[in-house]
């Protein structure tokens, strides 16, 4: 049976045992599901039935320590509904249960009365620990790491440290990359537990350890952190403030859910989406609506350029109804071939591949690759020119054909860089943007060879 | 100063002493980089400056353990290059110093020739590992796990199976997660090394093992593989054959560069980029040309049917050319909203958000929010469709804006969702073909509402 299988069985079977409200049932299959997929369930009783009790009852029947495991695999909103069904008393037993960059991210989603009343009933040195993770902001290493990691003091000796790995390991996020901090809490060297354990007990760590550590500012962009541990195959990246001392880490799963969370939000992007709280099944009919319409009727009046063109152009059209045949496969061309060029370059931009030094270099490159595809496509267009309307037809598609797939590959392949420089996101850039200022352009080259060409035949 | 900017100081020098052949100091620099950065410099003298043996001498430099890890990091093209300029004695000791995955796929770029001379010198069990290894499908579990694990035999007390991670731990992928198998190398618990380390040692290891352990096929696909590292927030996933025995592990790394790959393979597609090999600011200018093309010529014969369209209600067009005007943003905006909404079904498929058993309530969904997207677009455009040619004018627009994006954003989702029926990948139904396929109808239903109205009028 694969994973999928078996999850959906166990999916089932849980279902099943709640509808009939069958406690012993719930209690015997809750312990073979995984936290990630009782998340899910929970998730959708809250979603599709909009049932909190019954949620809560479910979430009540797991011993603690899953219930706060759990709870952080939730999203935001459905962490609200439970956070906000729960009274401070049991919301508080299981913030204490949950890591630290997770209890920091629940906080934050609470309402101003709330937190200083769970703040009030805290030991001081959590209260300080929680009023610091919930401080950063959104988007930095500060707001995805946790402050779950052990630091090892300098000077010890392995064995030493052995048995501090060792009191710490229940609470601790990762205990396999360990880090040595001097007596003001700097970052002074790393060691990992599988270098540990093969060392002789008696040795100090210092001798040991590795001081160049690859580690980032707190205030580091969140892509730039998970860029860091994929590129050097990290566990955990250390996270210090101005001062150099060690504030945090981010951990390989916390950087795999930015990776995998950016590159969603640039697709959507990409298509002039703006970025959704939610996955598109689960995300609120009116923010859907919200997020696409704004761009849309942007790109309504941008559009209305390429008709103000044709306005211009109107003469022309009239004395040669034909032309209108090739205006939307000439404007589509050179949109694809943009939004192609578009693309390209930002996801280069946002993987790191391509930096704004090496614009002069793709500015020649996508020259050659742009005319090639211009002449390729001319060539193939313009026998249907012939067969339309004569060879003065034919060398005015092709013509413009070249012109637009060029200029529209090039604007494609600028915009990025520029709004870069603007200080903007490049993916902003978005193929339906591309599209209509080529739309736009199109217009007037083709019906301004045409005008051309044609008066002059 | 920042990461970023040390590895640029670091690179620089590293160059300078290259030019100036200067052994000392890149002896002195070399042990300051990390692979993946010596990698990258590699990377550069082997395609900008075409210069195998210089990146030779460069890799020579370096420790026999290094030139292996460096080797790993580079690109297929540039080890292949590399490889090719190695005697089959230096080749093999830098294949034996890789990891078992590397080695593997460094062995398949390899012709076949060079692959049985290297065999053949190669240690028994070494060599039937390899070509196990080498012989997994690419894009599957198969193809991206590692054999060096640590399985542990049932049956091993806490203390023995410590022992055992020791003297694994220098060959090993990662310690920290460890797999316990039957005396026929099946799969039978798995234990994290921080619950071994807290356990007492004379405890026999059945008793503590996870029974219940998340595995996957060795021909799953890699997307799937990611994505359940990713749900699961595992360091590593274990991988068995048909028999359930214990065959390799994909570790945390390695998927993350799925997850990544991946992402900018959809973003590609989503713009019907052929998949590239390499980043676009390093990829040859004729594949570059290749991948792009096939697509946009395809694209301009379906196009034609846009023209056809025009060409069948030509008297309509040419007895009000001010229809033209509005031709380029209708169709534009049917296009936009339909991309969107394919964007949006590609990108939940990929990341398993959107399943084919979601498809029918998606449907009631995107009817009300394109409706709605539609109304809010035809009030804008309305206005001007008055101000150009009066009432008539502006009923035809608004009409046409609210079938063309209703219809535009129904194919844009129901697209993805054929193609995977059809057993394609989802992320052929790329924007340019979905607008094309918009724009085509697009000039039929705002021709024909126009025919329809204007002759009633």
């Amino acid at each position: 049976m694969s994973l999928s299988e078996s999850l959906n069985m166990h999916r089932l079977a849980l279902c099943q045992a709640l509808d009939e409200e069958d406690g012993e049932r719930l209690d015997a299959l809750l312990p073979e599901l995984r936290s990630a997929d009782i998340a899910e369930i929970l998730e959708a009783i809250l979603e599709e039935q909009a049932d909190p009790p019954r949620a809560l009852a479910l979430l009540g029947r797991l011993p603690l320590e899953r219930r706060a495991s759990v709870l952080g695999h939730l999203p935001g909103d459905a962490q609200l509904v439970l956070a906000e069904a729960l009274s401070d008393e049991r919301l508080l037993t299981i913030l204490e249960e949950m890591g630290s960059d997770e209890r920091a991210d629940l906080f934050n989603l609470l309402d101003e009365g709330r937190r200083q009343r769970l703040l009030r009933r805290m030991a001081r040195r959590e209260r300080e620990e929680l009023k610091r993770l919930a401080s950063y902001e959104e988007g930095t290493a500060g707001a995805i790491m946790t402050a779950d990691y052990v630091a090892i003091p300098s000077g010890m000796t392995v064995s030493q440290a052995m048995m501090r790995v060792r009191q710490t390991a229940p609470d601790a996020e990762t205990v396999y990359q360990l880090y040595i901090v001097d007596d003001q809490g700097r970052l002074a060297g790393t060691l990992s537990l599988r270098q540990l354990m093969v060392a002789p007990p008696g040795e100090p760590i210092d001798a040991l350890m590795i001081r160049d550590v690859i580690h980032v500012p707190v205030d580091e962009a969140q892509e730039a952190v998970a860029r860091i541990v994929a590129r050097y195959d990290l566990l955990a990246l250390p996270v210090v403030d101005a001062d150099r001392r060690l504030v945090g880490i981010v951990t390989h799963d916390d950087a795999m859910d930015v990776v995998e969370s950016e590159a969603t939000e640039d697709i959507h992007k990409g298509m002039s989406i703006g970025s959704l709280e939610d996955g598109v099944s689960r995300v609120p009919l009116w923010s859907l609506y919200r997020k696409r319409v704004i761009w849309l009727v942007l790109l309504v009046f941008a559009n209305l350029f390429s008709g103000a063109g044709i306005a211009y152009f109107e003469e022309t059209i009239a004395a040669q109804v034909a032309l209108v045949f090739f205006l939307p496969l000439l404007i589509g061309s050179g949109g694809n071939a943009g939004a192609q060029a578009a693309t390209l370059m930002v996801r280069g931009m946002a993987t790191g591949d391509v930096g704004i030094k090496d614009w002069g270099k793709l500015l020649g490159r996508e020259l050659l690759v742009a005319g090639s595809l211009g002449l390729t496509m001319a060539l193939a267009v313009a026998p249907i020119g012939i067969m339309r309307g004569g060879e003065a037809l034919a060398l005015v598609v092709a013509m413009s054909m070249v012109t637009i797939v060029l200029f529209g590959s090039l604007l494609g392949m600028c915009l990025p860089f520029l709004l870069d420089r603007l200080g903007w996101d490049p993916a902003t850039a978005s193929a339906p943007l591309v599209t209509t200022l080529i739309d736009a352009s199109g217009v007037l080259i083709y019906f301004g060879i045409a005008t051309a060409v044609l008066s002059a035949a």
